[in-house]
């Protein structure tokens, strides 16, 4: 029967961050790896509430199916949101998706054909890696900087890629607090990226999903806050996942004209519309208590959680041994660089033995680098977990280390 | 920025439907439109107390991200209940799906490259036409007969398509209450539709949203529960939309071995996940209360309006005309047929003076055929507004019928 699958769905692969996660569940493992919001952050009591109540207050509408573009009320009460944020936009230029991960779905539907080169910077987000490869897209590679994506890299890429012919579509950029990596983007480098993009006529697909986690130095602009053109060439991704709960499935879209209009009419066929439970639960808590003070807490949350994991491989990790590691302002990642020779994929078994976890830093490269890198979330362990796990985590190394170089 | 736009994208249109429904809102209209579950059907007090509760029981749990499979509960209780109806799975089988809509997405995600060949009974459901025009296939139109899809045709079509050198895929079919058609396959033609798929090759895509809602006569087997190949040929799309709540946007699809595995990896970039609470709140109702009184409920609602709707069409609709309707067992939904020379779109607008309103037939093929044809809902109507709104639209069809015959 395996002739009958697809062949986009014959070149997708089961992540291989969830099945090395299934290792990470006996309870003795302290585990780095999980990417999910800390469950602490959601505000439970309140959402149980409000779920009885808007149902029922009006069953016949919230148990009902709902409208493509989604929620009247959810829409305008985030349009008035972001407004401060600069993003001046109006209801009919936010979407309502079922997560971003929709969302990365929806903008593939309507705008990439196979062979349509998305550049991404890497290593990025293996959901987004996914999407894209499911749409048949030909992912490139740019390196990241300390101050987010290459773009002397990108440039050159964009001038291969045109010379060898191909459709050249998008960029892909998660500019906040990067997944995996923890790393932004400075503004300097989102204003030329903009410009990139306008000279080269690219979309840009700017994923924001940790830009409100930020719990330390100067909020940047977002990259839609800075277009001026007026073209819509910047879509962005919103998601409730981080900031309220993931178990809605819910984000926005945001997008405007003629790129909207393929947006909604993807979405239909997609899932036809998103539930209005879930639309209505989170308009309730934003009207009543409004997204910002919960959002300080969450942020609070986070840092303290940073705070730790950075003293604790300030303490366990050896010293002079070429290790570095990225220091995160906002968002539930940062990235260690381990020294060439060492491979995180490999060592992961004695991970195990030493009763710690992390993702393996390769997963997140679409072109088979990152080897001696790993991804630490520092979102769903205790101060007094992440102290233990990394010190796990450094004598691990450090026996590592004295194999490849005895 | 139009360029962008993908090529499927660019296919994509709208649902017609979706836009002629925008003019029946006015509330002098009676409209037979909507295809919608009727709103009273919905558990709601019920679910209101639910859902509170399982967020209060488990919020760290329920409101995290869960795996791309769904709930064990869900699906070992949804198990337990198909084994009955013949439908003797694991839990391994069943994949949760945000809705059926999204289960045909992801049909067409892992078994559908462009140009793929899949037959469709015609009419056909509005919203598996537009994907599976969205993923680009092939659909080839068999007519309907009063017992279902006139088989001898698919066969016919079959050798055609084959001869010209396509990439034969699927059989689409809804067996039970077909939307938009009402009609029912016989178990004569299940049995044979199913020989047919295996000496082709073919996976059949049964999708069954009303097959519960049987308010007449005896129960068919689904055609999965007829299929005793092993291989996993059928796969059945079952969704809670119509059976407990359309807004939790909740379904399974069946599937078993590799086909099940495709999905699953199709499924992990299209949503990640199900959302957990609606997945919880499903399960928790059905390990209450169980389906089954519920249901039979909801098929007395349903009856007495399909009642109602026969009733009127009797007594209202012009005689000896050659006007003809489908008289469902279940659903929601009846079909009828007005002489040639008629025209439902053309004549929309003055169905709207007559402050009446259907859904033109020929929305519902995918060859412009069924221009004379109209779907008739009488879900979301009260049995006094189904006897008004017949009378007006008898009406209608008299004036009109004044005109080509004068």
């Amino acid at each position: 029967m395996i002739q009958h699958v697809s062949k986009r769905a014959s070149g997708s692969k089961r992540s291989a961050i969830r099945e090395l996660l299934k290792l990470t569940e006996r309870p003795e493992i302290i585990s780095f790896g999980g990417g999910l919001p800390a469950p602490e952050t959601f505000p439970h009591e309140q959402m149980a509430d409000i779920a009885a109540e808007v149902i029922r207050e009006n069953p016949q509408n919230v148990l009902q199916y709902g409208s493509t573009e989604g929620s009247r009320t959810l829409r305008k009460l985030m349009a008035e949101w972001l407004r401060p944020q600069g993003i001046d936009v109006t209801i009919d230029q936010l979407l309502v998706t079922t997560a971003s991960q929709q969302g990365l779905d929806l903008l593939c539907k309507a705008f990439i054909d196979p062979g349509d080169v998305i550049f991404c910077g890497l290593p990025s987000y293996l959901g987004a890696i996914q999407s894209f490869r499911l749409f048949e897209s030909r992912m490139v590679g740019v390196d990241l900087e300390d101050d987010g994506m290459n773009l002397d890299m990108l440039e050159q890429r964009i001038e291969a890629e045109r010379a060898a012919g191909h459709r050249l579509k998008a960029v892909y950029v998660i500019p906040d607090f990067q997944n995996p990596s923890g790393i932004s983007m400075s503004l300097e480098k989102r204003k030329r990226l903009l410009q990139i993009a306008r000279r080269e006529d690219l979309l840009i697909f700017e994923d924001n999903p940790y830009g409100q986690l930020r719990f330390a130095g100067d909020p940047i602009p977002s990259i839609l806050s800075l277009d001026d053109e007026g073209a819509g060439r910047v879509m962005m991704l919103f998601t409730f996942s981080k900031v309220l709960c993931a178990g809605l499935r819910l984000a926005l879209l945001i997008a405007s004209g003629d790129l909207m209009d393929a947006l909604v009419r993807v979405k239909q066929p997609t899932d036809l519309c998103t539930s209005k439970l879930t639309q209505h639960m989170a308009a309730r808590y934003i009207e009543r208590y409004g997204l910002d003070d919960h959002l300080a807490e969450i942020r609070k949350i986070y840092r303290v959680k940073r705070d730790a994991m950075i003293k604790a491989l300030e303490r366990h990790m050896p010293k002079d041994a070429g290790i570095s590691w990225t220091n995160p302002d906002g968002g539930l990642f940062l990235w260690v660089r381990l020294p060439k020779g060492l491979n995180t994929e490999t060592m992961f078994p004695r991970a195990i033995e030493h009763k710690v976890a992390y993702v393996i830093g390769s997963a997140f490269y679409v072109d088979g680098r990152g080897e001696n890198t790993m991804r630490l979330s520092y979102s769903l362990v205790s101060t007094e977990d992440i102290e233990e796990g990394i010190r796990r985590l450094g004598d691990l190394i450090r026996e590592e280390l004295a194999v490849i170089t005895p």
